[in-house]
Protein backbone atom coordinates (compact mmCIF):
# COMPACT_ATOMS: atom_id res chain seq x y z
CA UNK A 1 0.00 0.00 0.00
CA UNK A 2 0.97 3.51 -0.56
CA UNK A 3 1.05 5.42 2.71
CA UNK A 4 0.60 8.35 1.40
CA UNK A 5 -2.29 7.84 -0.27
CA UNK A 6 -3.46 5.70 3.10
CA UNK A 7 -2.94 9.34 4.65
CA UNK A 8 -4.91 11.69 2.42
CA UNK A 9 -7.84 9.24 1.76
CA UNK A 10 -8.69 7.68 4.71
CA UNK A 11 -11.84 7.66 6.79
CA UNK A 12 -11.70 7.36 10.88
CA UNK A 13 -14.46 5.76 12.56
CA UNK A 14 -16.66 7.48 15.11
CA UNK A 15 -19.15 5.06 15.84
CA UNK A 16 -20.36 2.00 14.92
CA UNK A 17 -23.97 0.23 15.16
CA UNK A 18 -25.05 -3.43 14.39
CA UNK A 19 -28.18 -3.15 12.57
CA UNK A 20 -28.89 -6.76 11.46
CA UNK A 21 -26.79 -9.71 12.37
CA UNK A 22 -27.52 -13.00 10.49
CA UNK A 23 -26.57 -16.35 10.26
CA UNK A 24 -24.41 -14.76 7.08
CA UNK A 25 -24.53 -11.55 7.03
CA UNK A 26 -23.74 -9.01 9.46
CA UNK A 27 -24.74 -5.64 8.82
CA UNK A 28 -23.59 -2.16 10.69
CA UNK A 29 -23.98 1.30 10.03
CA UNK A 30 -21.29 3.09 11.08
CA UNK A 31 -20.28 7.01 11.31
CA UNK A 32 -16.91 8.07 9.94
CA UNK A 33 -14.78 11.66 9.69
CA UNK A 34 -14.07 12.21 6.03
CA UNK A 35 -10.59 13.95 4.97
CA UNK A 36 -12.27 17.19 4.71
CA UNK A 37 -12.99 16.52 8.34
CA UNK A 38 -17.10 16.19 7.67
CA UNK A 39 -19.30 13.49 9.06
CA UNK A 40 -21.07 10.53 6.72
CA UNK A 41 -22.71 7.15 7.26
CA UNK A 42 -21.30 4.05 6.09
CA UNK A 43 -23.20 0.96 5.79
CA UNK A 44 -21.41 -2.33 5.17
CA UNK A 45 -21.43 -5.98 5.39
CA UNK A 46 -19.40 -8.05 7.80
CA UNK A 47 -18.32 -11.41 6.18
CA UNK A 48 -15.98 -14.33 7.47
CA UNK A 49 -14.14 -14.69 4.63
CA UNK A 50 -14.57 -17.44 1.55
CA UNK A 51 -12.11 -19.26 -0.95
CA UNK A 52 -12.76 -20.19 -4.57
CA UNK A 53 -10.68 -22.92 -6.78
CA UNK A 54 -10.02 -23.24 -10.43
CA UNK A 55 -9.50 -27.18 -10.56
CA UNK A 56 -8.12 -27.62 -13.18
CA UNK A 57 -7.45 -31.07 -14.65
CA UNK A 58 -4.23 -32.34 -16.87
CA UNK A 59 -6.65 -32.36 -20.39
CA UNK A 60 -7.37 -28.75 -19.94
CA UNK A 61 -10.86 -28.96 -18.65
CA UNK A 62 -11.61 -27.38 -15.45
CA UNK A 63 -14.27 -28.21 -12.92
CA UNK A 64 -17.73 -26.21 -12.72
CA UNK A 65 -20.52 -26.02 -10.91
CA UNK A 66 -23.94 -24.97 -12.08
CA UNK A 67 -26.27 -23.40 -9.23
CA UNK A 68 -28.90 -21.60 -8.21
CA UNK A 69 -28.45 -18.07 -6.45
CA UNK A 70 -31.66 -16.96 -4.74
CA UNK A 71 -31.24 -13.14 -5.36
CA UNK A 72 -31.02 -13.08 -9.30
CA UNK A 73 -33.22 -16.12 -9.93
CA UNK A 74 -30.53 -18.10 -11.90
CA UNK A 75 -28.79 -21.01 -12.30
CA UNK A 76 -25.45 -19.58 -13.16
CA UNK A 77 -21.75 -21.34 -13.72
CA UNK A 78 -19.03 -20.95 -10.93
CA UNK A 79 -16.19 -22.43 -9.80
CA UNK A 80 -15.93 -24.35 -6.49
CA UNK A 81 -16.19 -21.64 -3.57
CA UNK A 82 -17.06 -21.59 0.07
CA UNK A 83 -17.55 -20.04 2.99
CA UNK A 84 -14.86 -20.10 5.74
CA UNK A 85 -16.07 -22.13 9.05
CA UNK A 86 -14.33 -19.37 11.01
CA UNK A 87 -12.41 -16.00 10.61
CA UNK A 88 -9.74 -18.24 11.57
CA UNK A 89 -9.91 -21.27 9.57
CA UNK A 90 -7.11 -22.04 7.28
CA UNK A 91 -7.95 -20.82 4.13
CA UNK A 92 -6.25 -23.64 1.83
CA UNK A 93 -8.04 -25.91 4.33
CA UNK A 94 -10.79 -24.98 3.65
CA UNK A 95 -10.34 -24.41 0.18
CA UNK A 96 -9.24 -27.78 -0.11
CA UNK A 97 -12.83 -28.81 2.39
CA UNK A 98 -15.19 -27.14 -0.36
CA UNK A 99 -13.32 -28.97 -3.34
CA UNK A 100 -13.85 -32.12 -1.68
CA UNK A 101 -17.40 -31.29 -0.58
CA UNK A 102 -18.71 -30.22 -3.21
CA UNK A 103 -17.28 -31.78 -6.15
CA UNK A 104 -15.36 -35.18 -4.79
CA UNK A 105 -11.96 -33.97 -5.95
CA UNK A 106 -8.88 -33.46 -3.83
CA UNK A 107 -5.62 -32.12 -5.26
CA UNK A 108 -1.73 -32.95 -5.63
CA UNK A 109 -0.71 -28.83 -6.21
CA UNK A 110 -2.23 -25.89 -4.76
CA UNK A 111 -1.02 -22.68 -5.90
CA UNK A 112 -2.86 -19.17 -4.74
CA UNK A 113 -3.86 -16.51 -7.68
CA UNK A 114 -4.39 -13.77 -5.20
CA UNK A 115 -7.18 -12.38 -3.36
CA UNK A 116 -10.47 -11.06 -4.16
CA UNK A 117 -12.66 -8.12 -2.59
CA UNK A 118 -16.10 -8.47 -4.00
CA UNK A 119 -17.48 -5.68 -3.02
CA UNK A 120 -14.91 -3.36 -1.57
CA UNK A 121 -16.83 -0.51 -0.92
CA UNK A 122 -19.57 -2.22 1.16
CA UNK A 123 -18.27 -5.56 2.47
CA UNK A 124 -15.13 -6.88 3.88
CA UNK A 125 -15.36 -10.07 2.03
CA UNK A 126 -12.17 -11.61 1.40
CA UNK A 127 -12.04 -14.75 -0.78
CA UNK A 128 -8.79 -15.90 -1.82
CA UNK A 129 -8.66 -17.86 -5.07
CA UNK A 130 -6.72 -20.44 -5.82
CA UNK A 131 -5.64 -23.04 -8.51
CA UNK A 132 -5.80 -27.06 -8.09
CA UNK A 133 -4.18 -28.77 -10.42
CA UNK A 134 -2.74 -33.31 -10.08
CA UNK A 135 -7.08 -33.84 -9.47
CA UNK A 136 -7.98 -36.82 -8.20
CA UNK A 137 -11.68 -37.92 -8.39
CA UNK A 138 -13.62 -39.11 -5.15
CA UNK A 139 -17.14 -38.95 -3.97
CA UNK A 140 -19.01 -35.79 -3.36
CA UNK A 141 -20.55 -35.23 0.01
CA UNK A 142 -23.20 -31.98 -0.31
CA UNK A 143 -24.95 -30.52 2.80
CA UNK A 144 -28.34 -31.46 2.75
CA UNK A 145 -29.34 -28.20 1.71
CA UNK A 146 -27.02 -28.32 -0.83
CA UNK A 147 -27.78 -28.40 -4.61
CA UNK A 148 -25.65 -28.20 -7.39
CA UNK A 149 -24.89 -29.64 -10.53
CA UNK A 150 -20.57 -30.16 -11.38
CA UNK A 151 -19.44 -30.46 -14.50
CA UNK A 152 -15.91 -30.24 -16.61
CA UNK A 153 -15.35 -27.72 -19.12
CA UNK A 154 -12.37 -26.92 -21.34
CA UNK A 155 -10.42 -23.81 -19.95
CA UNK A 156 -10.82 -22.35 -23.61
CA UNK A 157 -14.09 -22.88 -23.62
CA UNK A 158 -14.81 -20.63 -19.98
CA UNK A 159 -12.80 -17.91 -20.98
CA UNK A 160 -14.96 -17.60 -24.49
CA UNK A 161 -17.67 -17.90 -21.89
CA UNK A 162 -16.38 -14.98 -19.40
CA UNK A 163 -15.29 -13.01 -22.24
CA UNK A 164 -18.27 -13.07 -24.34
CA UNK A 165 -20.43 -12.22 -20.84
CA UNK A 166 -22.02 -15.57 -20.75
CA UNK A 167 -20.57 -16.60 -17.56
CA UNK A 168 -21.61 -13.42 -14.67
CA UNK A 169 -20.18 -14.47 -11.22
CA UNK A 170 -17.68 -12.18 -10.46
CA UNK A 171 -14.74 -14.69 -8.51
CA UNK A 172 -15.46 -17.03 -11.78
CA UNK A 173 -14.40 -14.34 -14.18
CA UNK A 174 -11.41 -13.26 -12.33
CA UNK A 175 -10.05 -16.81 -11.53
CA UNK A 176 -10.89 -18.48 -15.32
CA UNK A 177 -9.06 -15.24 -16.71
CA UNK A 178 -5.87 -15.74 -14.36
CA UNK A 179 -5.35 -18.88 -15.23
CA UNK A 180 -5.56 -18.31 -18.61
CA UNK A 181 -2.90 -15.45 -18.41
CA UNK A 182 -0.73 -17.69 -16.59
CA UNK A 183 -1.09 -21.13 -18.90
CA UNK A 184 -0.72 -19.01 -21.91
CA UNK A 185 -4.40 -19.30 -23.15
CA UNK A 186 -5.22 -16.37 -25.62
CA UNK A 187 -8.75 -16.02 -27.63
CA UNK B 1 -29.50 -20.08 -18.86
CA UNK B 2 -29.98 -23.69 -19.26
CA UNK B 3 -34.28 -24.57 -18.40
CA UNK B 4 -33.69 -27.50 -17.10
CA UNK B 5 -31.17 -26.94 -14.63
CA UNK B 6 -32.98 -23.75 -13.56
CA UNK B 7 -36.22 -26.47 -13.20
CA UNK B 8 -34.10 -28.74 -10.77
CA UNK B 9 -32.22 -26.33 -8.93
CA UNK B 10 -34.49 -23.15 -8.33
CA UNK B 11 -35.80 -22.22 -4.80
CA UNK B 12 -39.23 -21.03 -4.28
CA UNK B 13 -39.71 -17.84 -2.33
CA UNK B 14 -42.49 -18.38 0.99
CA UNK B 15 -41.92 -15.04 2.96
CA UNK B 16 -39.89 -11.62 2.83
CA UNK B 17 -38.85 -9.34 5.51
CA UNK B 18 -36.89 -6.61 5.34
CA UNK B 19 -34.44 -6.51 8.02
CA UNK B 20 -32.36 -3.00 7.50
CA UNK B 21 -33.79 -0.56 4.79
CA UNK B 22 -30.19 2.07 4.08
CA UNK B 23 -29.23 4.49 2.14
CA UNK B 24 -27.39 2.11 -0.07
CA UNK B 25 -28.34 -1.44 1.31
CA UNK B 26 -31.57 -3.31 1.44
CA UNK B 27 -31.46 -6.17 3.56
CA UNK B 28 -34.39 -8.92 3.24
CA UNK B 29 -34.80 -11.96 5.08
CA UNK B 30 -36.50 -14.19 2.98
CA UNK B 31 -38.00 -17.80 3.32
CA UNK B 32 -37.41 -20.40 0.50
CA UNK B 33 -38.25 -23.96 -0.07
CA UNK B 34 -35.35 -26.09 -1.57
CA UNK B 35 -35.43 -28.48 -4.65
CA UNK B 36 -36.22 -31.31 -1.79
CA UNK B 37 -39.28 -29.49 -0.50
CA UNK B 38 -36.97 -28.77 2.88
CA UNK B 39 -37.28 -25.04 3.96
CA UNK B 40 -34.51 -22.60 4.18
CA UNK B 41 -33.48 -19.17 5.03
CA UNK B 42 -31.84 -16.44 2.94
CA UNK B 43 -29.84 -13.43 4.00
CA UNK B 44 -29.91 -11.21 0.58
CA UNK B 45 -29.31 -7.66 -0.01
CA UNK B 46 -31.33 -5.54 -2.79
CA UNK B 47 -28.52 -2.93 -4.78
CA UNK B 48 -29.89 -0.27 -7.53
CA UNK B 49 -26.97 -1.63 -9.64
CA UNK B 50 -23.68 -0.22 -10.81
CA UNK B 51 -21.32 0.38 -14.16
CA UNK B 52 -17.62 -0.01 -14.23
CA UNK B 53 -14.87 1.52 -17.23
CA UNK B 54 -12.07 0.51 -18.28
CA UNK B 55 -10.93 4.06 -19.43
CA UNK B 56 -8.15 3.12 -22.39
CA UNK B 57 -5.94 5.96 -23.49
CA UNK B 58 -4.62 5.77 -27.05
CA UNK B 59 -0.86 5.61 -25.63
CA UNK B 60 -1.74 2.05 -23.73
CA UNK B 61 -2.60 3.35 -20.31
CA UNK B 62 -5.66 3.24 -18.47
CA UNK B 63 -7.12 5.45 -15.89
CA UNK B 64 -7.72 4.25 -12.74
CA UNK B 65 -8.55 5.76 -9.30
CA UNK B 66 -6.35 5.07 -5.38
CA UNK B 67 -9.73 5.28 -3.35
CA UNK B 68 -10.22 4.49 0.74
CA UNK B 69 -12.32 1.45 1.13
CA UNK B 70 -13.84 1.44 4.87
CA UNK B 71 -14.90 -1.60 5.21
CA UNK B 72 -11.34 -3.21 4.61
CA UNK B 73 -9.56 0.05 6.06
CA UNK B 74 -7.27 0.18 2.67
CA UNK B 75 -6.94 3.06 0.23
CA UNK B 76 -7.02 0.41 -3.26
CA UNK B 77 -6.45 0.42 -7.30
CA UNK B 78 -10.08 0.69 -9.31
CA UNK B 79 -11.91 1.48 -12.51
CA UNK B 80 -13.71 4.21 -12.43
CA UNK B 81 -17.44 3.02 -11.11
CA UNK B 82 -20.21 3.92 -9.72
CA UNK B 83 -23.66 3.09 -8.55
CA UNK B 84 -26.73 3.92 -10.84
CA UNK B 85 -29.07 6.60 -10.14
CA UNK B 86 -32.01 4.64 -9.95
CA UNK B 87 -32.87 0.68 -11.20
CA UNK B 88 -34.50 2.85 -14.10
CA UNK B 89 -31.42 4.21 -15.48
CA UNK B 90 -29.54 3.79 -18.49
CA UNK B 91 -26.49 2.08 -17.87
CA UNK B 92 -24.27 3.71 -20.52
CA UNK B 93 -25.60 7.22 -19.54
CA UNK B 94 -24.45 6.07 -15.74
CA UNK B 95 -20.86 4.93 -17.19
CA UNK B 96 -20.50 7.95 -19.21
CA UNK B 97 -21.28 10.12 -16.19
CA UNK B 98 -19.06 8.55 -13.53
CA UNK B 99 -16.30 8.70 -16.06
CA UNK B 100 -16.66 12.06 -16.44
CA UNK B 101 -17.28 13.37 -12.67
CA UNK B 102 -14.65 11.28 -11.42
CA UNK B 103 -12.10 11.46 -13.63
CA UNK B 104 -12.68 14.10 -16.03
CA UNK B 105 -12.59 12.09 -19.24
CA UNK B 106 -15.47 11.60 -21.56
CA UNK B 107 -14.98 9.12 -24.43
CA UNK B 108 -15.70 8.51 -28.34
CA UNK B 109 -16.09 4.36 -28.36
CA UNK B 110 -18.48 2.56 -26.09
CA UNK B 111 -18.05 -1.33 -25.85
CA UNK B 112 -19.88 -3.38 -23.26
CA UNK B 113 -17.74 -6.48 -21.82
CA UNK B 114 -20.10 -8.05 -20.09
CA UNK B 115 -22.13 -8.17 -17.19
CA UNK B 116 -20.74 -8.55 -13.35
CA UNK B 117 -22.11 -10.38 -10.17
CA UNK B 118 -19.78 -9.19 -7.34
CA UNK B 119 -21.33 -11.59 -4.63
CA UNK B 120 -24.75 -13.64 -6.39
CA UNK B 121 -25.13 -15.95 -3.28
CA UNK B 122 -26.37 -12.78 -1.18
CA UNK B 123 -26.62 -9.90 -3.44
CA UNK B 124 -28.60 -9.08 -6.66
CA UNK B 125 -26.44 -6.12 -7.48
CA UNK B 126 -25.35 -6.69 -11.26
CA UNK B 127 -22.10 -4.24 -12.27
CA UNK B 128 -22.49 -3.93 -16.08
CA UNK B 129 -18.78 -3.51 -17.22
CA UNK B 130 -17.22 -0.89 -20.36
CA UNK B 131 -14.28 -0.38 -22.45
CA UNK B 132 -14.22 3.42 -23.16
CA UNK B 133 -11.66 4.29 -25.82
CA UNK B 134 -10.70 7.37 -28.17
CA UNK B 135 -10.76 9.41 -24.31
CA UNK B 136 -10.90 13.16 -24.12
CA UNK B 137 -9.70 14.88 -20.97
CA UNK B 138 -11.93 17.58 -19.07
CA UNK B 139 -12.69 18.79 -15.34
CA UNK B 140 -13.40 16.29 -12.72
CA UNK B 141 -16.34 16.88 -10.35
CA UNK B 142 -16.49 14.99 -7.02
CA UNK B 143 -19.28 15.15 -5.28
CA UNK B 144 -18.69 17.34 -1.92
CA UNK B 145 -17.93 13.94 0.11
CA UNK B 146 -16.47 12.03 -2.90
CA UNK B 147 -11.92 11.86 -2.33
CA UNK B 148 -10.13 9.51 -4.97
CA UNK B 149 -6.29 9.99 -6.92
CA UNK B 150 -6.26 9.95 -10.51
CA UNK B 151 -3.71 8.03 -12.43
CA UNK B 152 -2.54 6.50 -15.76
CA UNK B 153 -1.21 3.07 -15.76
CA UNK B 154 -0.13 1.32 -18.62
CA UNK B 155 -2.50 -2.12 -19.32
CA UNK B 156 0.48 -4.31 -19.23
CA UNK B 157 1.52 -3.13 -15.62
CA UNK B 158 -2.41 -3.30 -14.50
CA UNK B 159 -2.61 -7.43 -15.86
CA UNK B 160 0.60 -7.89 -14.01
CA UNK B 161 -0.89 -6.32 -10.53
CA UNK B 162 -4.15 -8.39 -11.20
CA UNK B 163 -2.49 -11.62 -11.80
CA UNK B 164 0.30 -11.19 -8.93
CA UNK B 165 -2.28 -10.25 -6.34
CA UNK B 166 -1.97 -6.52 -6.01
CA UNK B 167 -4.66 -5.18 -7.07
CA UNK B 168 -7.82 -7.45 -5.20
CA UNK B 169 -10.75 -5.35 -6.25
CA UNK B 170 -13.16 -7.66 -7.87
CA UNK B 171 -14.65 -5.63 -10.97
CA UNK B 172 -11.33 -4.74 -11.71
CA UNK B 173 -9.71 -7.56 -11.70
CA UNK B 174 -12.38 -8.69 -14.28
CA UNK B 175 -12.49 -5.82 -16.31
CA UNK B 176 -8.75 -5.27 -16.75
CA UNK B 177 -8.15 -9.13 -17.51
CA UNK B 178 -11.10 -8.70 -19.91
CA UNK B 179 -9.43 -5.78 -21.62
CA UNK B 180 -5.94 -7.95 -21.85
CA UNK B 181 -7.44 -10.72 -23.26
CA UNK B 182 -9.35 -8.42 -26.26
CA UNK B 183 -6.04 -6.75 -27.25
CA UNK B 184 -5.00 -9.51 -27.09
CA UNK B 185 -1.74 -9.03 -24.17
CA UNK B 186 -0.01 -11.66 -22.50
CA UNK B 187 2.11 -11.93 -19.62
Amino acid sequence: MNTNDYDILREVKTDSEAVFDGALLHVRLDKVRLPNGAPAGRELIRHVGAVAVVPLLDDGRVIVERQFRYPIDAVITEIPAGKLDSKQEDRLEAAKRELREETGYTADNWQSIGDFHPAAAYSDENITLYLATGLNKGEQQLDADEFLLVKAVPLKELVEDVVSGRITDGKTQAAILKTALIKGITL
